[in-house]
Order: C-alpha cells, then structure tokens, then sequence
C-alpha cells in the first residue's frame, strides 16, 4: 500500500521536475538540472502531497509545492557532493554532478536549482497568492541560514573542531541540515490550507530527527549497491554520529520512539494520516 | 544630486542588510553574509528604489525588495569568485569570502544570500500578498536557468570554447550574466505598484547592455585601486569582450547610444523618472 503510493509519487513528482525544467529556456545548465532531478526516494515530496491530503487539497494542486522541495533538495545534494564539501563522487548510484560536468557546473546548476524552487512555489494553481507567499516564506526560513545552509554549515565546522560534536549539538546540526526540509515538506499541507500547523511540526520534526538517526545507522549497516552511495564513511571520518554516541542498539530504540511519537500526534486526523504514519515507519525501516 | 541621493540609498540599504542578517539566528553563516553584503555600489538597490517613486511607493515600502535584490547580487559575486568560476581574490578591495574563509564557506554563504533575496521578498510591508508573489516571481525568473545563472553558465562555458564569442553571443550572455537583474530591479517599482513594465523593461534592457559594455571598458581603462578589483583580465585570457569587438571607441559610442535610449524611453514619467535617467548616465560614466 505505502509502497504503492510511494512509486506512484515518484513518477508524478518526476513528471512535474521533468516539466519544469523543459519550460526553462535551452541553455547549459538544461542537461545538468535534469540529471541532478532524476532518482530519489521522493520522501519530502510525499509529506508534501500526504500533508495536502489531510486538508482534501488535491495532488494536482499540491505538485508543484512537492517539486519545489525536490528541486531544493537536489541543489543541497548537487552542492553537499562538490569536493570542498563532503566530496561525494557517487549518487543515487550515478556519477554527482561536478564529476560527471565540473565544479563550475555544480555551482551554479544547484543555484538554479534552488531558484527553481522558489519559481515552482509562486504557480498559481497552488492557491491564493497569500498561501504562495506563506510557503515561499516557509521554504526560504527552512533554506538559509536559519534552516539548511545553517546545519550544513554546522557540518562543515564539526568537522574541523578538535573535539566530537555532543548529542545536543548534533541534533541542532540535523535540525538544520535534514530536518527543516522535512519539516517544512510535512508543513506545506497546512500552510496551502491556511490551516493550523502544529500537529505537523511535532509529527515532523520526530520524523526529521528519525530520519538522520536512520541515516547514521544505514552508514554502519547499509549496503553500497543499494543506498547508491558510499558507506562507512562517517566512522572513517571519525565524525560523532547517533550511531557513536547512543550506540547501534540504542540509536535504533531513539528512532523507534521518535516514530511512536510522530505516529501518535496526527491520531486527530483519523485514516486521513495513514500515509504519513506509514512513511513514518518507512523512515527507520528503509535500506536505502 | 544624483550622488548625494546614491550615498543615501548606500547607507539606507546597507541598514536593511544588517538588520536582515542580524535576524537569522546565531551560526558560522552570519558573520561571512554580513561580510559579502559589505560595500558596492548600490546601484540595483537605488533602480529598485526610484522605479517604485516613479509610482509613489514609498521608500520604507520598497526597501525589503532593494534589499533583496543586492542580496541576490552578493551571492552571485561570492559563487562567481570561487576558484572554479573566475576564481577572484579581491572583490571590492578586499578579500574574497572563500579567501578570508574558505571554500566551503564560500558555497554555503552564497546559497543562504540567495535565500535571503527570497525571504526579503515575503515581507509584508512590500504590500499585499499578489503584489509579493510577482515580486518572488519575477527575481525567480531573473536569477535562475532563464537569467542570471544561464548567463554566468554561458560565460563559463565561453572560457573552454575554441573561437571567441561573436558579438550576438555576447549580448545574449550579458543579458543573463548581469541584464536580467537590471532589469528586475529596474521593474520592481511597477511590479508592487502593478503596473505596466514596458517602458522600464526597455529602459533596463538598455542600462543593463551599457552596464556591461562600460564593464569591459573598465576592464581595458580602469586603475585597481578604485575599481578595487583586478584589471585586464579579460585581454590576458584573450576573452571576446565589447572592447575586443568594437574597439574602444566603437563601445564608447555604442553604450552612450543605449543610455540616449534608456533615458528618452522615460519621458513619459517627467521629472520623477530623472533620478534613472541620471542612473542611467552613472552607469556609463563611473570610474569604479
């Protein structure tokens, strides 16, 4: 059922970046935006349609809100992978960006990409101009340097300071890095809706910080071919994970709850949440 | 007068900025933001600023999207100094963000200004939220794949061609590289008073071409120390520029021809329009 829907997301979201990127006009950025917007699990772009669906806003409305966070997803992942970031040459099992093109390449296909993001929350189908405005608010305070950039950023720092980050101050780091994203993916929904958020932030910010610890887990135990991209390399980088400071057992019991409480919070929501709950469950279950 | 009214807009927006960045919470990126968002000539910030006097817009109401758009202009500057682009190490007489900081940092202060530029633009005192979404829109349109980073694209890819540009290539480059955010700015005042673009659209398009031209010019006429960047860069890597196409003479005479175009085009607007046409004659005139 989850993964039904799941695959179903993928080729509508996939069929919306596709669009959006033949609407911009023939250039040299065209080709690498396209590669860099293909694979995926569409997670965040799931929470995005699931989160519509509690409100009754339809897919079709809700889609361009959806390749929105995709698109600014995949810039993260375009710049994340260049060689004075964390210099990934593989990604979703592909050649990243900056190998495949160049460095110059990278740069500015993630800036368009993140432009893209922007362009793609102001369609008018999404709704009244006061809802758009909403969420490209939202998605830019997910982004910068309150959100994103800033965890990422704190990433970066970690890795250079002479002691391992503490338990607190990974979780802010994720908070920024992977989780605003998240949040802002499961959001979307309610702020479309004009509607009430703070079941949603409770539910994704669990999730979010799920997810990260889901991350470090699949770091120790996931399998190359199947995630697409190296793995060991944190514990190799001697980088304080969830994994080295809770321990694996201890790690996967953190995830376990954190998707309890998530599950829990959207009660009010009836059979209308089930998706959500099941990507929930998704999040720590994955293999990839 | 028309100085005097630059240096006001200078220590106006320069304001906006800090208190922009002194919003987003404590991390490693405020410190280099507030660094790249230091200086320059304000010149998009002041278009913006008198197109929207040209319809009575107040200052204090314009200035979110003054800000946005240098905003916007930093992060394109901090990318485009990065070893992999034009690799500069000096940008406004001092250091460049990747040399004062480091690459890394250099990326990442560059995505989270262009986040900023976004996040400028939700601001409710700009007006009611259609005139906003316009507004994210049209700096959307203005930055990514179908502007500024399609010019910058182009540029690059000019470095590694085996012929020089033609003069037709190098319009269309510049019209991305450094005339789509001209021109935004430039329209922003009738895009939150919804009015019609068309005589700015052609008034920027004009500046905007000057803009470059006079670039090149610099590029062949200017001292270090006032342009506070490296000159005759673009001879010693045997790039097609204006002044290689033209002659010198040839530009000259070309960019005072667009000016003679950007300032009759305004007539309609009389008196309120003399700081652009004035702007305009600026661009063509400065030694910086």
């Amino acid at each position: 059922m989850f993964n039904a829907r799941l695959s179903e997301v993928q080729a509508a979201v996939q069929t919306a970046l596709d669009e959006a990127v033949a609407r911009q006009p023939e250039g040299p950025l065209r080709a690498p935006m396209h590669y860099a917007l293909q694979g995926g699990k569409r997670l965040r772009a799931f929470l995005v349609l699931e989160s519509a669906a509690l409100f009754d806003l339809p897919q079709a409305q809700a889609m361009p809100a959806a390749a929105a966070v995709e698109a600014l997803h995949a810039f993260s992942l375009v710049h994340d992978d260049m060689p004075c970031m964390d210099d990934d040459d593989l990604r979703r099992g592909q050649p990243t960006v900056h190998v495949k093109w160049d460095e110059a390449t990278a740069v500015l296909t993630g800036d368009a990409l993140q432009t893209l993001a922007f362009e793609l929350c102001c369609d008018p189908i999404l709704g009244a101009p006061e809802r758009r405005i909403a969420l490209v608010e939202a998605l830019a305070k997910s982004t910068g340097a309150a959100g994103m950039c800033h965890g990422q950023a704190l990433d970066i720092a970690a890795e250079t300071a002479s002691t391992p980050l503490t338990l607190e101050q990974i979780i802010a780091l994720q908070a920024g890095k992977t989780g605003a994203l998240i949040s802002f993916s499961a959001r979307a929904g309610a702020i479309l809706a004009g509607a009430d958020q703070t079941a949603l932030r409770i539910y994704s910010d669990a999730v979010g910080l799920a997810f990260q610890i889901a991350d470090d887990i699949l770091d120790v135990t996931g399998d190359e071919a199947a995630t697409g991209k190296r793995v060991g390399k944190d514990a190799l980088a001697g980088k304080a994970t969830f994994v080295s400071l809770l321990g694996l057992s201890g790690a996967q019991t953190r995830a376990a709850e954190l998707i309890e409480t998530a599950t829990d919070v959207l009660s009010a929501y009836g059979d209308k949440a089930e998706n959500l709950r099941e990507a929930a469950r998704f999040v720590i279950s994955r293999r990839t």
